[in-house]
């Protein structure tokens, strides 16, 4: 058994506590009230709203600005490619290919997280190499397999654009130079902070509602049992804390890539080698395909890889299907959106390359 | 001189028949209520309101289908690419790049025509080669350097999504097998007819306003005068008949390439060699590059090409600004479009490749 971190070692201790009150025989259904209240412990609800990030609070200058640069093509080289090419809000947030197409058609090297809720999770990226999405927007834009652009050339874009500048002035009022590279990202930021997912089938039991079936109910309790809990807990179920893909048994390559030593790349730690992110599980119906690989296709599919690599616990088939019901019951309501309208370019806006 | 059709002399006589009511002495203000009443006769405004296509009348179904569908990246082989990608209506309907980018990072042989307003076209593509959108949106799905896709592979898809499933029978009730690549075609040309842009300062004009200045009436004034008329008609400025690119002097290759003949690729006929649809003007300041080339960024420039290149010509520089700024009040009212919704893919999906 490969050594595992203390933050998991610490989760799992915490599930197993948790579930002293809600032990679920197999078969039967659980009793919903006080599964109720060890979820509440463990999970928690999809805010409505946040109002803050990084104790500075959100306005609506700064989201509406956001929302225009979140479809803006014109933020890539080619200014084909935008925010919203591989973050989808039409598709879970995602972009549901195993990795993201990116300028020149360049495959990247991991699969595209969900930017629903993701402002709830600890960092960002599968390695959290970025400690919040202000960071984490600055990074796609660079990148050269993705929008394969330069910080210089995106401040030259919006300053080219009259609307853009008096954008920027409304969301950053007061500043010297409100188009900068970093309000974009902000803005950005602010955006994100929209797209959350409340009241999935799950929060609507966490608040006291019959909403979930017995089998539903039965893959709640086995999520928790098994020790599922022990990575994916909290609001996002995940997204909080790292650990390596293979705890106890390290799949095989075709689903982790030998190349990928995932956080190792960040920290240069022998003992990140092949440690990521716990991947945040709400909506995870609409994200597939699954893992930092997109190799996996099937919910339950990887449900099983989970037991088997994570938890040294080969899932029988009932439990597999419960606890990929119960994953289901994670879809929130979608964030409605209205696409912006944006500002033509003029002749002094860099042309697409 | 190259020979003109009959459709452009009949045109240009009517223009300048028109012109009798309203003459612009260069520099003066035009009489507004006489050329209110030419330009009623030539143009009209855009409908806020489309409610049939081909006599059959669109329902909401149909057009919340056409929705989904027109955001849709599975109608792409890739699951990267849908309809939006290059008829954005983000930006004017188009793209904003010369030539649009499809499968592969192929650039396709002409610039994306707006989708704004192109119902009211009388045939659809450069070349008109599609009679209506229903036929028009069976194109690009299937274009190898566009979406690169199949019909089969297309219903495949669609029935693959019970989501899908009931949102066809839904907008085809009644049929036996309603989910049908035709099907889609009706659907997206359901939504098409939605992507309207009324209320422009222009429209508002021919309906009584005082919404035009001084510089915009002697651009009307101009754009009736030196014969664009001729072609750029009707409630769209365009898109009701076909004319040599180079009526008078042929552009340089830069602008006009020796490969692409246009019309002639569809009737094989010698006189249709570099015969093209006149672009329909409506929203043109946000859809540059011009013409079917994609290769000229500035819309002055583009005015001044056409007056050497299909009227013979030289506007001067005052002549450009007023018919540019003029062209700039044929700006709508954006459509609002929310982002669908769209359901996940089943394991009967086919993939992305």
């Amino acid at each position: 058994m490969r050594p595992r971190s203390i933050a998991l070692a610490t989760a799992l201790a915490l599930a197993c506590a948790g579930l002293q009150a809600a032990p679920a025989a197999s078969g039967d259904t659980p009793d919903a009230a006080s599964l109720r209240e060890t979820a509440k412990a463990l999970f928690g609800p999809i805010p409505k709203k946040v109002d803050s990030v990084r104790g500075q609070a959100i306005t609506a200058e700064q989201i509406e600005l956001g929302k225009s640069l979140w479809f803006e093509p014109r933020l890539s080289r080619s200014h084909v490619i935008s925010c919203n090419t591989c973050h989808n809000v039409a598709t879970g947030g995602a972009d549901n290919v195993p990795t993201s197409i990116g300028h020149g058609w360049q495959k990247g090297p991991r699969n595209s997280p969900t930017v629903f809720n993701a402002v709830l999770n600890a960092a960002q990226f599968w390695d959290g190499r970025a400690s919040d999405l202000k960071e984490q927007a600055k990074g796609p834009v660079q990148a050269s397999v993705e929008m394969n652009n330069t910080p210089e050339r995106v401040e030259a874009t919006l300053r080219s654009i009259p609307a853009y500048v008096e954008a920027f002035k409304r969301a950053f009022p007061g500043e010297r130079e409100p188009v900068s590279f970093e309000n974009m990202a902000r803005a950005l930021e602010a955006f994100e902070t929209t797209l959350l997912t409340p009241d999935s089938r799950f929060d609507q039991f966490l608040a006291g509602r019959n909403s979930l079936d017995a089998a539903e109910l039965r893959g709640l309790s086995l999520f928790i049992e098994k020790g599922c809990v022990a990575c994916h807990s909290g609001p996002n179920f995940g997204g909080q804390a790292y650990y390596p893909f293979g705890v106890v048994e390290r799949p095989g390559a075709d689903v982790l890539p030998a190349d990928d030593k995932g956080r190792f790349a960040v920290t240069n730690t022998a003992s990140d080698e092949y440690v990521f992110r716990a991947a945040p599980l709400r909506n995870v119906e609409l994200t597939a395909p699954y893992f930092h690989s997109g190799k996996v296709w099937d919910l339950g599919q990887a449900v099983a890889i989970m037991g088997s690599s994570q938890l040294g616990h080969e899932l029988d088939a009932a439990e597999v299907e419960s606890i990929t019901r119960f994953l289901k019951t994670l879809t929130g309501r979608q964030p409605q959106v209205t696409v912006p309208v944006l500002p033509p370019s003029t002749a002094a806006t860099p042309r697409p390359e």
